[in-house]
């Protein structure tokens, strides 16, 4: 039975898919207030980079906005491309951190990843930037 | 700003890569009793066909076996061939459980799909079968 | 103090303002199957006839379409439309019904407004077209 | 130190203070249709015609309108006015739903309290009417 | 170590312990309509017959009343009654539903009882009566 | 990698471990009632059939007894004896209801298991048995 | 089809129509304190200052009053001015907590919008003034 | 219709109603320990000074006691008898407050008001005493 | 009515039928780490020392072992001994705590009781011990 | 009857059956960061040491990785490894926070067990490792 399903594997992108050149900062009005902002989507998908097979997560993303916000749209699109790449859970999570972090120097930021059971086990992983 | 995004439209596949042939029958052992047999998972996913853009569904498939079950690994990699097919959510729905009722050839059936929100409004749709 | 409020009525428009021209059907591939599908947004507002503040619902769309599905962005727009309509709770939920019901000639439809409460009473109204 | 709280039993007004009078009925413009209309507050409050202390309860009416729609501050009124009067659980549920009958002439009409627990138990009261 | 246990068997009282007497019913006003009247606690207690250790559910008495309706108090003491008494919970929730069904003369009662769970299994029991 | 997990694989009972004598009656003393009794238990494991890996799942037990009722430690032991039994959920599910209607003779009993999901799907089986 | 969404852009108004005249302080009795004060609505509403599409969110207000309240149905009329008005989340959750300090001179106020989300995404923004 | 309304304005008592007599306290037996002490109610209601509707409140009354608890029927006499009282949310919760420290002399007090919404607002008050 | 409830006052049991004997203790295998033990009943249970009615209670029992563990079933009887003890609940917890703390030796222990309304009222109480 | 039960003792494993070698690391490439990695089952198992019988949790492991990771699958086997395995829960918790330390040698670790309650008692325990 294994073989069919091993013939079957799904098509795993790399890396450079991840689209962070989507992404836009749009001007802040309110940058001397440590202002908290937070997004949150429960449709954040990547695939295993062994398998194929889809990783799916609750993600969100808070920061203190310094004098950028990240433009919505610009932020769907840049998840969205994630959804055919090969990567571990714990790695997404942090370059998700770090592709914000350059583009929005915030005070603060934190990503925080809640992937959906695998084998009976639900991930959690928090990652955190302070400047 | 438009522009940007027309640009990065998603890759959307036909109908064609829908993998019915992945699916298996085994047999069942109680084809005289009307036992009701129910699987669900939250992570059901295809793509809209005109954007590209990712639809996510929590799907409910349940149905009075009559001398068959779907095997459900077989059943796993099924749904996953949705992932980047380009579908309506109501014809996705129906076309599941024509596919399955093919398969199995069950007293009944019933496909739910319940599709996260776009633009506000969330849907869920219910098709039938009965022998 | 209420002369201060009576000076800020907000706005109301009459019903012309119900925009139904928006409304668009798309076909259907299974009118043979009585599917049922239904929408649902958290977000519906109209305002009260008499002092022009919001009224908001949560509302329920459900069918059974014969050969004709509503297309969801026009929905989101005509349902838009109602946001600064003075009109009566029990009277935009039948009034929405009748415009769906001559747009897409279903089987069955059933419109329900769940309205946040005022004064301290919450509002649900159910209304239902069979052919 | 029972006497210290006999000295006190609280005011417990008679049934003439139940303000049927101010319940007013406004015209429906789909009395041939059968929607459902209900109406839930969980500030119903009257007291014990015992020891004058306070019983609360989510209060639900639920009914068919025929020609008639009650007015939503009168009912407000209406549903206060009970705050003072001394009354069985069980029959302040009988007599709301008499005197709403009586003013709209609904096709069919349900009233139903769920009384918070006095000596940890809790009351549930449904009455109803059909022409 | 199961000696010490054993040495220390609570007392288990008989049935004759469960104190009908102290019912009390009074007058209903409405013996006409078919009205629901429910009655629920999560604090009902007897003890196991064989170890004397207790169990404990939340109760639910459901009925449509004749011409009588139980005192609440009363009802609280004559459940209380059982707290000590060595009974199976299937039995106690039929005897509860016998006793008040021979005080009262409903048209219909229901009485459920939902018991903790022992070594990982909980039980829940609906006797009902019909005129 | 497989390899190393191949070596792991757990031991697998057959179904004669499945420990139907243990299983023990009691007299019911309402047998003219139509009484339902419901078990529950979150607890309830077995292992999958071809890799040995558990799967657990919460059980509901719901029949109207005639003449007997199963006595509750005896019917614990019994669905402990499937916690290495290698066996297909929904056969377990009919086995369990087959053993307990030749054990009680009930007017009518259904066995209800919710399985944890596996490869992010969960299964639910209801099995039922009517005189 | 975008062509008849793009002729049908909804009225956004600008800033000028927030209405912080409308706001009124009362006094309050108890300045030494440290109270902490909160107002909570599920029903806070601007527009998309591109599109005109609404916004909701749930709106809390907190605060420590120095030497005045804000009188609340001028705070409801004041929200609702927002209704029609194009602002981004993040700065309109900015702008109220501005308007309110100028109002009230507390000694801590935090105004926390969480908006309904758009494209599948979410937003919360915490604004906070200290002394 | 205003007018019918403003003739029916119900009683308002003055703060003289607030009986502070009734409450006693009873010796507290681990005075030499921190504990924490907290008492809930669903059912505390006062009036609006200005038209006589009620307030309802959730209430915690959350104390480190010295040598001093409350009676326990005695605080519900206490708390019922704001029931026609006129008296703003924020000065309701302090001034019961401080009728407490005065009573009970504790190490920590601290009320919290949790008023169900009006006009879409609900609003929430913590009043704090430390010695 | 009230005297025959009088006539019914429940059996009080004193102090001395709180089972401290039955406690045990059984070493613990990690002294030197700081561990957090908790164990949570739904089913504690007293009675009110001047009515003999049940008060029951969520107990909530947290520490950090040193070099002992309470053993469970000993656990259990203790509690169970105060069924028919009449004991304040402010006291009940403290003298769970003092009976615990003397015979584990605990770096910290922590005693929470959540008490079922009386009167409307709910009570929680804490009590706390640290080395 | 306790007879029978005692011929029926399960088989209880000893420690040694604890698989710790399946155990795998996989490198971490973010170790300058303070990551939170978290990981949570709901089936973990294994048995009372005295009665055989299985004892059920949820298990939370949350950590700081330095360099490496735990690879999820052996991290599955690992702890399916207890299933048969006769420990106390307390045991248990300290036993897998010992083993996880000592291949990863994180920053940080906390183990957290939630056990089905065992006689109406459910037990939670948390161990705690900083470097
Ligand atoms: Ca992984
Ligand atoms: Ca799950
Ligand atoms: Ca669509
Ligand atoms: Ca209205
Ligand atoms: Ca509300
Ligand atoms: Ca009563
Ligand atoms: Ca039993
Ligand atoms: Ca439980
Ligand atoms: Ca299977
Ligand atoms: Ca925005
Ligand atoms: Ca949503
Ligand atoms: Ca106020
Ligand atoms: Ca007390
Ligand atoms: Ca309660
Ligand atoms: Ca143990
Ligand atoms: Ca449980």
């Amino acid at each position: 039975m294994s073989d069919k399903y091993q013939q079957r594997r799904f098509d795993i992108y790399g890396y450079e898919k991840i689209d962070t050149e989507v992404l836009e900062a749009i001007p802040y009005e309110y940058p001397e207030k440590n202002t908290v902002v937070e997004y949150i989507t429960e449709e954040f998908s990547s695939v295993c980079p062994w398998t194929g097979l889809p990783d799916t997560a609750k993600l969100t993303i808070r920061y203190i906005p310094h004098q950028k916000l990240v433009e919505l749209k610009s932020l769907k699109y840049y998840l969205t491309s994630y959804r055919n790449v090969g990567i571990l859970q714990e790695h997404a999570v942090n370059r998700i951190l770090d592709d914000l972090v350059k583009l929005l120097e915030p005070k603060f930021m934190e990503v925080i990843g809640e992937f959906h059971e695998r084998g009976g086990i639900s991930t959690k992983v928090v990652a955190r930037y302070e400047k």
